[in-house]
């Protein structure tokens, strides 16, 4: 498995096309902006049925629609410069040259190819990316605010102003929505949404409304202009994350590529590059300039590959010189560990696992070398400062996340959450939009405390969650560990859940691992949204119940979430084609 | 995959034996009778560790005890038979002839051979398994009353005394919760029971107080005396099922025989012979008799096999005598489905899914066409005489359960589970031990209704539940969408958790599916558990934790549920022997 990445031998990454079983796209036009095209998949039912097609969320991106031609090299289209031009705020620059240590050193057959096609970054005017406050005392607050017009999201809405991402999620969101408007209160009056506020129809001022409170966010860095926009915040469907990512001794290239175009082909509505090895620049920007959904990052952890690993060599000039090339690339969203503070980590010495969080261990590992507070809290300004100007939305980490069920909802956790709750406000203040993440491995008694903490402390802000796992006796069954605390808190206002794949603990995941992930955490997010009385959910629940009760077998698996693993499962026990039909 | 079992084919099953990895079975002698030897696993850590070994409850019978010899030819020994004739009330009688229709008529090459010893059955003196009273108006109530002895746990525990069985029972449950005594109560108080009441320490009166009040069983048939008794009930360990069982077109005995004892290594608690092709009786006895853990069925599969599948043509003769067929051989559980009323069938009417349990399709089928009561119903005081006689468990089937989201907590569903209460309290008086079957597909907020429903209709009789389903998108993926269900309905006081496979709907479990279904259940099973507040449910929980964070990989393969799949996970990635030593 041990695959370096030799320049030579590179070649275009291999990815996964084409439609889903009876499955079509469609793209539908707000009223708001009928210049919007926003994507639907449709699943056709067998004439028998005499049932509509079945509209479900598409997060596929170009990939599935047999007339879009797909070239990896060149990547997808940039639709979304347009918008993000035509609003102002913003201009073009240079943009930072990619040195030796953004790859890890690494030069010759281990060079990782470089995406062939380069673009110039796009920042907002105010903001100079050669130095931060800290770095060019020159520059003053008056100065920075002279030039300040709206860049994010956030920004846009606390103004009261409707983008087009905005109106292009309302109408994503909607889905089916229009078609169950009759019974769309009955359905919101049966669920149990804990205080969420659903709406029987999403509009784009509901949306820019939501956001303006903080509650809800469109991960969308205006480099990132591949994207098609979508919204996390509890009173929308709940969405899901797939990490992937190269480590040192495992993956490529072109295997990180197609696991990224392969986990949204399933449904994961954004991906995590969580690269740890060589080639991180040229791995994250191939799968960025192909990749229809968010990517979010954890940028501290190619800030300790610039230092060789040694995390007390780490520094604020290091990580903020990171945040910068990932902006310019257009990381959507960063992980920031920043709650994780010095006074806390004695609260961890009597814990089980300690901290088992890595860009919290890595934190906690500098402070103490340092005996001093992390950067990541002291320059949390200058940071707000730098994801503003390419609208990177922040994930709050939760460094100090419980590794096992003994240490949930304890001292630590919840001190760093209180954290997390103060810098929102700051991050807020500062115009970015913000993401709280929490844990971890929580029993089924404990996790409802987290999301009801959660939302005191941070106002609402959107919760993103790993898992939680509620035992720790199965690993590789750890999906399902923890599928069941995602649903849980899902059902209970988690915004996004982060998926567990079946190698957790063990390995890095493979293709397959990265599909069973996927499907497991999207039936948990399914699972939630039924509870909560989403008015669209069930919709999908009762097409797929008629047919299995009429044994129309092949709607049965086109309506399904995987229908090759629910045909072949089929297959193996009545592998005739009469077994099928209607 | 249509595999005949032809008699001169037909070989000695093979079955899997020896201990799980870094495993040792004890057994322990319980203080109120030393005589007893109760199983128990456990889990060497490495030296490095320095700790206690590791105490799990164990399903496995003597199958992983290197020290017995296995012979499936004779079945494992029947220690039990001694406790049942020392407190008399039984009898060994002549017991019914096998007739060509128990194994649907088949003969020749395709009849599986019959088990190799034949063992005359006992019953209830003061019963007449040739006739119940309908068949034998002379025999009068008086008659009867003044032959009875206690026979049934639940007899015996109403009339204050403790058989070996609860002793047992009590030894087994308290699994390392004497280590733990210290912080027992302080365990109990952190979970969260919903009301249960979770004794800090087992005591045989406890279980025969839990028993007498209706709120726990032992199925223990009388004939089944190889069994190692097990409790179920809200105020015990959550357990679990396994259904196995051949079907018209697929599986033979000896796969059978082999999926049983395979399902109660990996933790099976219980097992279903849910069997509905040929060879029936002969499948059953094999099983039966190699069996440590209760084995439940559904009679009406069998009676529906001897008149063709024909519903129509059912008769409560035909069925009584199944009856008593079954309970000879030592069925521990009968599902019947008597709760399925004549008066409810039109409440299905304007459902998605209808009726899709099969006993409950099977008796509407035939109210319907006799436009009369089902005899289910009619001869429930019968029904409880004969299993009185055996201790066989009663398992009221929830024929109206909901198949898909749209049709949970309906009409149809609650009426039964109305029905269901009455006929728990005719059971017990009749001297019956009566647990409650649950749904089914349900989302996660009505979960909680079922169980809160539940428990006020039949009086804290043990809920024995399918799942349930939390989403109908996922086939392929059902024991996870169940799973969820699974561990929170078992939180909220489900007793026992029926699992689900990943062919759920989509065709008959194989080897991998049946372990698979059964580490899902396991682990769903442990989170309830935990989050109820079981004294010594963490124990395991922390010392994998501890394995994980000082990196003994061997140990934390050696205390997963799955030591093979974990070990396995993690050499995919990282094969070296260095990487798992502490």
């Amino acid at each position: 498995m041990n695959k370096p990445t030799p320049q030579s031998d590179f070649s275009t990454p291999k990815v996964t096309t084409g439609p889903l079983p009876a499955s079509r796209k469609v793209y539908t036009h707000p009223k708001a902006d009928p210049s919007l095209s926003v994507p639907r998949r449709m699943i056709d039912l067998h004439p028998s049925a005499n049932e509509e097609p079945v509209p479900v969320y598409d997060t596929s991106g170009p990939y599935s629609d047999p007339s879009v031609t797909i070239d990896v090299e060149k990547g997808l289209a940039r639709h979304r410069t347009e918008w993000v031009l035509e609003r102002g705020g913003v201009e073009e620059y240079e943009g930072r040259d990619v040195r030796p240590e953004d790859n890890g050193g690494v030069s010759g057959k281990h060079l990782a190819r470089e995406f062939p096609t380069k673009h110039r970054p796009l920042k907002a005017t105010n903001f100079d990316p050669t130095g931060s406050v800290a770095l060019n005392p020159k520059r003053t607050d008056a100065d920075r605010e002279a030039n300040r017009k709206p860049v994010t999201q956030y920004e846009f809405a606390t103004a009261g102003i409707i983008t087009k991402e905005m109106i292009y999620v309302a109408e994503r969101e909607n889905l089916g929505r229009q078609e169950m408007l009759e019974n769309a209160e009955a359905q919101i009056a049966q669920g149990e949404s804990f205080g969420a506020e659903i709406p029987p129809f999403i509009t784009p001022e509901f949306v820019r409304d939501e956001i303006a409170k903080g509650r809800a966010i469109i991960p969308a860095n205006i480099n990132h202009p591949e994207l098609e926009p979508q919204i996390i915040g509890r009173n929308f469907l709940v969405k899901i994350n797939a990490n992937i990512g190269n480590s040192a001794v495992t993956s490529s290239v072109e295997e990180e590529v197609d696991k990224m175009v392969w986990a949204t082909r399933w449904g994961a509505d954004n991906v995590m590059d969580l690269s740890t090895g060589r080639n991180i620049h040229n791995t994250r920007e191939w799968i960025i300039r192909n990749s229809p959904v968010p990517i979010g990052t954890v940028p501290i952890y190619q800030a300790l590959e610039k230092v060789n690993g040694v995390a007390e060599d780490l520094t604020w000039e290091i990580y903020r010189d990171t945040l910068i090339e990932q902006a310019e690339q257009g990381v959507d969203y960063f992980t920031i560990h920043a709650g994780v503070r010095l006074a806390y980590i004695h609260l961890t010495a009597k814990r089980v696992t300690g901290i088992v969080s890595r860009g919290g261990s890595i934190m906690a590992k500098w402070m103490l070398a340092h005996h001093t507070e992390s950067f990541l809290y002291t320059h949390f300004e200058d940071i707000c400062d730098i994801m503003r100007a390419y609208d990177v939305s922040f994930s709050l980490g939760d460094g100090l996340r419980p590794g096992s069920i003994a240490d949930a909802n304890d001292a630590a956790q919840f001190a760093e959450l209180e954290t997390l709750g103060e810098l929102t406000k700051i991050a807020h203040a500062k115009g970015c939009q913000v993401m709280i993440e929490g844990p971890g491995h929580v029993p089924m008694h404990k996790i409802k405390i987290n999301m009801d903490k959660q939302l005191r402390e941070c106002g609402g802000a959107p919760f993103y969650t790993l898992g939680p796992l509620t035992t720790d006796i199965a690993p590789g069954y750890d999906h399902i560990t923890s599928g069941i605390g995602a649903a849980m808190i899902g059902w209970y206002g988690t915004a996004m859940l982060c998926y567990v794949t079946p190698k957790e603990h063990l390995g890095l995941p493979d293709r397959d691992d990265v599909k069973v992930g996927v499907i497991t955490y999207k039936l948990a997010a399914h699972a939630a949204d039924l509870a909560k009385g989403h008015p669209a959910a069930q919709i999908r629940d009762d097409a797929l119940s008629r047919a299995r009760f009429e044994f129309r077998w092949e709607d049965q698996f086109n309506l399904s979430l995987d229908p090759e693993t629910a045909r072949d499962y089929h297959d193996q026990t009545l592998p005739k084609e009469a077994h099928k039909v209607a």
